[in-house]
């Protein structure tokens, strides 16, 4: 198992955000113009990559974002279209370059927090982009909105040497993986990571523990990878919400994980932090 | 230090909010009806609370907003003008029972997100209340909106056995606390942590450690308390944020939290998850 990778997909420094020059309007102008600037290519909703899975740049032409340095390069996007679900950008997210990879995160959320966030939440009226393309602000009612980070919980539950996974009916044939739901306001990780299991496989739990994070760009999550000890084992599905969800041995995951043909289920994808916390319980 | 309460303020269980019922709304309604349903009484932008601090109920007149069940009890609230920060607010969270801790941030939170966000980003028309008060629907473009839950990083960062904290110029005099900032799109925690203790106080870290997370309802964000360790001693403090920052000793942080007369600087208040931080880091 040495090979697999235990860092989720997006995770890591990414540009220097520079985020100190978002206040100034005429230097993040001058930028646009400077020689080494350039500007993210886009192609049917995606950023478009090159065979080595590398970000492609053009010369600027609309520098409406501007994302920070890489070195001395100023670097720039435009608001696009953005693919609306991670089905689409599964190909490109299999060839991405690790190192770009949170910039691919970044610029998809931000691309599409802009084209769905063309008016005022409070007022109703056209807002219009400000901070170098991080927030926009209303001209009505002064206003400032700023791009949408929503925390998602996703979790492994462990019973009995055991972990519950469950099937969403959307999934690929055989798949399972980790359960998972938003946070909701007044909820700590924890109180969600409880209410989630609770509500989705009718399982109470205990020792709550944070593993790893991973922004999800489809459209702006930030998933929390966590692990919660079962206090049972008795599973009460919510139907609505999964298809199935049973207790895994630590052979039939390292099964599933290596691709054995007689594996009872096919395991997340390796763009899923979900993967990341079945390889990491398998290596501990 | 043994009486020092080691669990931040809005942590914990809460109501059951038996989310499944959400999307029914002639169910919610026929809850309104019944005779144990309440809902919650407010004052100048806060929820009232008993002297005892309990949160304070009243018969139902506006269910707007279905926030669960006390055992059998359908809850409700209205839709308030909220207090805007923390201020207004320290004095009620100073008396604040600690297991109605969670629902009071929960409903500040919703209740003011409804409250600034009557329109669609998506198209500028109004929106309506639906999934009994947790999300709205626009009528003119189908989009739905859901409550914010703003992700923040709030760190300790430690060198030489020595802590880094920082003065916000806003702060009372004295205050020193934890630095902290909003996670970005595109970001992990561990590289939220990184870019902002770089941005603020010049240093780099390794070792990021998430300890514990706690709502604050001011308007929605969700502390993230982190650990790290610093590579150097040396700052470069931004002074458009920070006042100050100094590296604190064991002893000095003891004699903080202890309210020692010749303590170098003044904690923060209790309800807040920096004085956890510093609680559980000298407890460790």
């Amino acid at each position: 198992m040495t090979d697999l990778p235990l860092e989720p997909l997006f995770a890591g420094p990414g540009l220097d955000r520079a985020d100190t020059l978002r206040a100034d309007a005429a230097a993040i102008a001058a930028l646009a113009e400077n020689h080494t600037a350039r500007q993210l290519e886009w192609c049917d909703g995606l950023p478009v990559l090159s065979p080595e899975g590398k970000l492609a740049w053009a010369p600027v032409s609309r520098p409406e974002l501007f994302l920070g340095f890489d070195g001395d390069c100023p670097c720039f996007c435009s608001v696009e279209a953005v693919a609306p679900d991670a089905r689409s950008a599964f190909p490109a997210m299999a060839l991405l370059d690790s190192g770009d990879a949170p910039l691919f995160a970044a610029v998809l959320s931000l691309a599409r927090w802009h084209s769905r966030h063309g008016y005022c939440a409070n007022c109703g009226q056209p807002t219009e982009i400000v901070r170098g393309g991080w927030s926009r602000r209303c001209g009505a009612c002064d206003a400032e909105h700023y791009p949408r980070v929503d925390p998602v919980v996703i979790m492994l539950a462990e019973h009995d040497g055991r972990l519950l996974l469950g099937r969403q009916p959307q999934y690929p044939p055989g798949r399972y993986s980790a359960l998972a739901g938003f946070v909701e306001v007044g909820e700590t990780l924890e109180a969600a990571v409880a209410r989630e299991l609770g509500e989705e496989a009718g399982i109470n739990v205990r020792n709550v523990r944070y593993v790893a994070s991973q922004p999800w760009p489809f459209p702006s999550s930030l998933m929390f990878g966590c692990h919660a000890e079962a206090l049972g084992g008795e599973l009460r599905i919510d139907t609505t919400e999964l298809e199935d969800a049973r207790w895994f041995t630590r052979a039939e995951v390292a099964g599933a994980l290596c691709g054995a043909r007689d594996a009872p289920f096919q395991p997340p994808p390796r763009a899923a932090i979900a993967r990341t916390l079945l390889e990491r319980w398998l290596a501990a």
